[in-house]
């Protein structure tokens, strides 16, 4: 979640370093991928055996549920990564313009 | 899309008939699920390679509506099956509570 | 919500009556609509008063989830009329296609 | 939620009054949500004058839209203000708390 290692001002890439997620929440987001994949195989087989629309259209409902919540994991990371850089190295309107287009696409 | 095959008005188990999907949707709706589930696999391994945020957030965006697609492509296919029932076998008042049932699952 | 007048097979003009709520539903309708309207002058009030943005925020999240609920209504009823129209005069094709209509401007 | 401490008068900087906005973004976020409420009304005519469902249906979503819009203006106001704060003042904790709750309000 935080950004610990973003005081190398020399980076020729910043791009690269930037969006390097800590190994505990890059593993929670796969792992919730992972689940995601498997709900999603599982509404497959409810679809082969015939299950109601009614059924199948709740677990697609709890799919987009899971879906937002991981895509605002990633945000709510990005965002810290942000506001972080913004405050150590001062680039306050690269930062916003990121935040922004972070938002348009969570939006959608 | 219709459901051709509801002139059985002797049915002893409707539910098990009605969701039966022409074998044309059913194959449709399983190859997007298939085409959702490789997309969810494409993203977990944008964060294994630790690709930009946006990038991941435009890709999950991608994937939710996709799967409103296929929610709404199996809501059609309800509601279809729903209206003609009740013009067939007259019992409005249930194919009206099946298909709000079926509207509240899928507006989550 | 019912569509108790519906039985008409002669009207010439289908549409101009079939859309007709009843009153009780047309008064809680309006009295809805006329609630969000003062919702939205109270925001516009928080903007003029300077009050912070997640306050706003949330009040117009509450206003979104006020529309949503009475456009629920509103399709709620269109969808019982079509279902009770399809059983009673038979036209399945025209009913179908208006509840499909109707859920595209729905879901915008 | 609210930002209690920001008392400190002796801030020559904007930010010290925190949600303040700017009188041409209050002024276009104050147009917009009459323009709403003139929508509003609109609607309320409509439904009096037993309009077609699907029209009503199709102003709502127009009115969803045009509210996303003027909360996604106040999000995007509020974000430049957290994170130029989180530059000149340094308090990047409280500042990314602010705007994670501001998005809560937002995505409601």
């Amino acid at each position: 979640m935080t950004a610990p290692s973003h005081s190398h001002a020399d980076l020729p890439a910043p791009e690269a370093a930037d969006h390097v997620h800590s190994p505990e929440s890059r593993k929670a987001i796969l792992n919730r991928l992972a689940r995601l994949e498997g709900h999603i195989r599982g509404i497959k087989n409810m679809v082969i055996e015939e299950r109601p629309c009614p059924d199948v259209l709740i677990q697609i409902a709890a799919v987009r549920g899971a879906l937002d919540r991981v895509a605002r994991l990633i945000l709510d990371e990005h965002l810290t990564q942000c506001v972080a850089r913004a405050a150590e190295q001062g680039r306050i309107e690269t930062e916003i313009a990121e935040l922004k287009a972070a938002l348009d696409r969570f939006l959608g």
